[in-house]
Order: structure tokens, then sequence, then C-alpha cells
């Protein structure tokens, strides 16, 4: 069997299908991104979970508290990456993007377990100062639930092959690949 | 034992011990963090290694090429986060940074291994269209081989505990803890 990473269309093959384990298996590399933003002191960097891909129209969604800082950068700045670094396959995998946030849907809300609901709303929101660990309070909050759609624009691959390195960049709207110095 | 997690001043602890791991064993998380820089489109984050800790001075050290994008980032902004999420620890460490660069150091230069030297210089530049994978010439330059310091003025941590998701945050110049809301 060649390997899929000798070659430009295969490459961003490879990328499509372990992005979507990643919606599936918890062990995928692809399961938990590293999501940067823009903040008003500089980058911002955190892992997510990957929720949903869709290679037709290059979507990838994330889930979120509406009240965390993500949403609040992503709005005043939509431009974001995606980064996942897959050590089994020595695969880089980075996507460029632009996002684009809904609140409240009632459908996905539906969807998710009550035990993970608990991941949006409750008190005080992210980030806020308490004095213990458990001075929290989940509580369940549809209207805090925000879906992050990211639009990529761009992948950007780096495979570190056993010969050599390959590093490969696809962009919309053609997404036609070229190879580019490591 | 008691879980290092659970308190403030051992939380912290555990940040130095595990970015110092990283700069001796291939195979801790902390070896590759993820660097994220803002550039001219929006936030950009790669794979890096992690190549000295000082926890004195609070900095970290990470080496690239003169050349490459973050080079020209920083140079215009240099603020920056370091990411990682160590898997097997259930942790995530987010570093926020201001970077200085040094080009061509004589001394640091000369203790890099001459096979490892090969990722610094060669031709074309990184990130340049190349027409095969192999178009790329490997030609150690100490010209091109830049020392990226990071200098941390903050460090949040997110430990996922069997009972709870312990988040704080610690800042200079006191570098007091602080819990957070999740």
């Amino acid at each position: 069997m060649s390997d899929p990473f000798h070659q430009l269309d295969s490459t961003l093959t490879q990328v499509w299908q372990r992005l979507a384990r990643g919606t599936k298996d918890r062990r995928a590399a692809t399961r938990n991104p590293t999501l940067a933003t823009v903040g008003n002191m500089g980058p911002q960097a955190r892992t997510v979970v990957l929720r949903a891909v869709d290679p037709n129209a290059k979507t990838v969604e994330i889930h979120t508290d509406r009240r965390s800082l993500k949403v609040a950068e992503l709005t005043k700045n939509p431009n974001a990456a995606l980064h996942i670094w897959d050590a089994k396959a020595n695969l880089q995998i980075r996507l460029r993007c632009t996002a684009t946030l809904t609140h409240a849907d009632a459908e996905k809300w539906a969807q998710i377990p009550e035990n993970a609901q608990r991941a949006y709303g409750g008190s005080p929101a992210p980030g806020h100062e308490i004095p213990r660990p458990d001075a929290h309070d989940p509580a369940p909050n549809r209207d805090d639930f925000t879906t992050i759609t990211l639009h990529i624009t761009e992948i950007e691959t780096l495979h570190l092959g056993s010969d050599l390195h390959r590093r490969a960049r696809f962009a919309a709207p053609s997404w036609q690949g070229h190879w580019i110095a490591p």
C-alpha cells in the first residue's frame, strides 16, 4: 500500500477522514484540537472537542458556553485557527477558519445527554474567580449553549516521514494542493 | 499521596516540573506544545519543540528558522500563547507569553547536533511553494537559526479530576494562584 502522504490528493483525503474520526472516536488525535483566537492581549489557545465535521460545506463544529472568552473573542474577530498534532501519525493539521456563532440551538441542545448539558450554564460564568474549586454550581441552561461553526478556508499539513518532511497547503475555493518547503 | 491538583501551589509546581520534563523526555506531552501567534490574517498555531525552561526567569525557549512566518509574526506582535494538552494527566496548561528573538547565537548553534542543524537554513525558505516534496535543499546555516524566548506572564491550568474540573490562574509578578470557574 502506498503512503497516502506521498500524494497531495490523498493527503487531503486523510485530513477529512481523520477529522470525521475525531467526532466519533474519543481516542483520535482529532478529537481534541487546539482552537486559537485573537484576544485583547494577544493570541489565546485552548483544547476543544470536535463535535461535527461537514466535508462538503468545509466546516467543523464545536460547542461552548456563551459566556466563555472565546465567544467574546470570535464575536469581535471571527478569524480562528484549529490545530491538531497527531503524534502517532507524525502528522500536523492546521486549519485556517472563520467562525460563525449560533446561540441556544434547541435541536442540538436536545441531542446532548443530560449530564453533558452541565457544561453549559452554571454559576459563576467560566473564568470568574471562585474561592474553592467546588464553589461552582452547574445549572444546565440552553441559553448559554453556543455552537461555533468554523468555516475552513485553508488546510496545511506537515507529515514527518522516515525519508522526508512533507508539507502541503490546500486553499479554498479550488482546494488544489501545493507542496511547500518544510 | 494527595492529588497535587487539589492545591494551588502544588498545581503550579506540577506545571514547572512538567515543562522541565518536556525539554528532556521526547515522550512528555510538554515536549511538543502548540505556539499561537497573531498573523496578518488571524491567529496561527503550530507545534513546536520545547528546548529549554527557566523556572526562575519564568521563560521557555524554542528554536526556529529565521525566515519562518512565526518570526515575522512575533517581530510585529510579540504576544504569544503556548498551549499543552496532556491527555494522560487530564491536564491543560496555557501560558501567556511575550517573545524576544535572538538570531544566529553561536554558543547555542554549536550545541546542536549536525543532523539537527539541517532544520535551520536550506533552500527555498520555509513555506515557499516547491514542485515536489524533495525539491528542498537542506543547507545548515547559523544565520538562519533563531532562538525564541517566551517570557511567561500568566499560567492557566485545567485539571479534569474524577470529582471536579479544577481551573486555576497564576499571574506575574506575585504568581499567587486563584481558582476560577471551569
